[in-house]
């Protein structure tokens, strides 16, 4: 029987990144990564094969690459149990491989809800990191015209948009009030609606999908409105479950969600085992409540604390929860998401004060690149604590948004952003007298001084 | 006589950001800002009119629009002394002004060097926020071919970049061994150096300027080497010097340097009295030394922290120095710098470790818009805490610098990096597994760890 110091279960964002890491802090043991298929997806890349790249040529994730570069041998197989007794791994190939630790990374499956009528036809398709599977549903929607993308996360946003370029006639369809009703609040959510339908996607926001009918496939969508429409395929983009039967039937707790339970160093309830990425449990970093964020950067951040902390607790962790950070873009505008939005906040029962800062991102505006910038705070209303932002700009947008998340993550107050240093170019950034982060928190700040008068 | 609560002198970034701010706290009271021209120039935007801008009409800031906005009754006119005891300030027009908080915000002024003979010929120039004289250099240039640009921090090299676009000649000399030398170490400001000579500019580095000959007019320059080269024009970019005659003269304190002595508060050692921007004293964040650090951005900071501070402590700042974050650009390049250089460092006797990351600022790299990015981190060799960073990359690079800016801030060291949430995206960031400042951190942390050993 094979063995090793480290076994990798999972070989996408998480699995690469967990291995990487570890390999660095402990080089001289042995490591196995053991992917189910050969070739891995860039997880958020995917939207983009059906239309900018053209191709899942183009997203491949160098994992066998980085593996053997970082000296992790690197298997195909899919782990079928686990005995976490004598801690040994069986897979379907009947292979079995002893382990000294263990990081499951088994990632996520997509949802195709149980209740919706006529998912089984001919193309009905949902998006998993599959490449065998994506290139098919390229392949089969090939001649079709008519194409209904089903709930409006970041991922139909973005497939909604990338198909409409690829010149199908995309209706993408929203149960709840806004797209990206998650992400963004309301009034962020209704200028990238408008962006989308600009763009020339049907957007219907407010009523879900009812019942997909046709003879053998797709002929039309039926949603909880009554309206019904023609319709040659149907992407189902409804959310994510964690894949963590592996981990079940093997003893490794699961919490009531599916996910498996972790403590904040991604150690399961098993010892030596541990979890990282969308199959493994999160908690959010303002309220503590479990989440169900699946996100590769999460996954890497995950993967980097539990490869540094495997045989014991090299780099102490400096936050507890995680801070759900989402960027998109439609073309050259982009959307960044960090936090609570105003919403969540309110739903969670956080009093909350926000501020909204419209301007340019650069400065002048009379620059020939500049784009119009909003950005919004969201801080807890009595001690100015952020817990939130949301912004639309350029392609800046992405960084911008980390830097709120920095400041989320470091605990900063709207006062910490009223002193803050930053660093502006015209070319590159917003004015230094209306850097928005600055302009937003300057209007929270004001909000409290009223209410302390 | 005129009296007024708040008497702001200097109209431009840190005199219209502080009238703004403090009449947001202290609505009550009444604001006069007394400004020098009535055109006030964007200061990062003024190499610009030169290329891209086309026009210094496009680079004015609305000081008048912002100062009727917020009720600041706004008037030019040039201060000539203070009578601190009075508390009466007296200008060129003969108008006095009674004040109860004074705020000194006079800016710099460019330096031309007594030891540069013939810098006196016409078509010598200098770079001041001045309208008038900017727009006097851009019609004397007007059909010359040579022009020298001697200096090349960020403005020289702003406008050198920007001359050549608009078909001129242009030699840019700098005295130190590199280009933007205080900005950046020599392997990043090497690439910057490489990109401007691809672009067409004669760079040349490692020796200064020593004369300027013509009959009259500038024909020729002598550099320190003894080369002699013709020219046109000449435009000295050689620094900065503080505007603080006014305030030595009436006795405010000025310090060895030249600049009006201030505390965290921004208060000078005269009672009432506050000092902002460019003629202000400043420490740096890390080494506590003075520096001279003369930025919009870092004005900006320091009138907000007067602005909100001046009848009392109404926003306790949550950090002591200033951290240079700068940031610059070449079309779609961008470039940045936050806190110190790794040669700093070591000039300044502070043993660092540093992470250089090379990738690119989308995934997969294959997208189109794809392109190199580059970071750098510095922390010091002990702690691990992060004192410093330097970018490469696309437009994106501004806000990065930023996110690198806010860790100096909060004093985070490279684990909190390792340990850092961060949110990516294909189109806005680099890849999650390869987040350049997270990949420099892991750098600088495996040293330590050997190190540890």
């Amino acid at each position: 029987m094979k063995s090793t110091d480290v076994l990798i279960i999972g070989g996408s964002a998480a699995g690469m990144v967990a291995a990487v890491t570890a390999r660095a802090h402990w080089p001289e043991k042995k490591f196995i990564l053991v992917k189910k298929q050969k070739d891995v997806m860039v997880p958020c890349g995917i939207p983009y094969i059906f239309g900018t790249l053209g191709t899942s040529e183009k997203n491949l994730m160098p994992v066998d690459v980085m593996m053997e570069k970082n000296g992790v041998e690197s298997l195909v197989d899919e782990a079928t149990s686990i005995d976490t007794e004598k801690k040994i791994v069986s897979f379907a190939s009947g292979e079995q491989i002893g382990y000294q630790k263990l990081m499951i990374a088994t990632g996520s499956t997509p949802v195709k809800p149980k209740w919706l009528l006529g998912a089984d036809l001919d193309n009905v398709f949902v998006i998993p990191k599959d490449r065998q599977y994506l290139d098919g549903i390229k392949e089969k929607l090939g001649s079709t015209k008519n194409v209904a993308v089903i709930g409006a996360g970041f991922i139909g946003v973005e497939l909604s948009d990338e198909l409409k370029k690829h010149g199908y006639n995309v209706t993408l369809v929203e149960k709840l009030p806004h797209i990206l009703n998650l992400a963004f609040d309301a009034d962020f959510a209704e200028k990238i609606h408008e962006m989308l339908t600009e763009r020339g996607v049907n957007v219907i926001a407010g009523t879900g999908i009812k019942s997909v009918m046709g003879n053998g496939k797709v002929e039309e969508i039926e949603l909880e409105d009554g309206k019904k429409l023609p319709m040659d395929a149907v992407i189902l983009s409804m959310g994510y479950k964690p894949n963590t039967e592996l981990a079940q039937k093997s003893g490794i707790q699961v919490d009531e969600s599916g996910f498996i339970a972790v403590d904040e160093y991604m150690r399961t309830h098993t010892p030596d085992v541990f979890a990282i990425g969308d199959c493994a449990q999160k908690r959010d970093f303002v309220t503590r409540q479990r989440v169900a964020t699946m996100l590769a950067s999460t996954a890497c951040a995950e993967a980097r604390i539990a490869g540094m902390n495997l045989f014991n607790l090299h780099v102490v962790k400096t936050f507890s929860g995680t801070i759900a950070i989402y960027s998109t873009a439609l073309d050259g505008t982009g959307f960044g998401t960090a936090g609570l939005t105003e919403q969540r906040a309110n739903e969670e029962g956080i009093e909350s004060f926000v501020g909204v800062f419209e301007g340019v991102n650069r400065h002048p505006g009379s620059l020939p690149t500049a784009h119009k910038q909003i950005v919004k705070l969201i801080a807890a209303k009595h001690s100015g604590v952020i817990i939130g932002g949301e912004v639309i700009g350029g392609t800046e947008a992405g960084e911008l948004t980390n830097v709120i998340g920095l400041a989320i993550q470091n605990r900063m107050s709207v006062n910490s952003l009223l002193t803050m240093q930053i660093g502006t170019h015209p070319c590159l950034t917003a004015s230094p007298a209306a850097y928005p982060l600055i302009k937003a928190a300057e209007q929270i700040s004001n909000k409290m001084l009223k209410l302390m008068k």
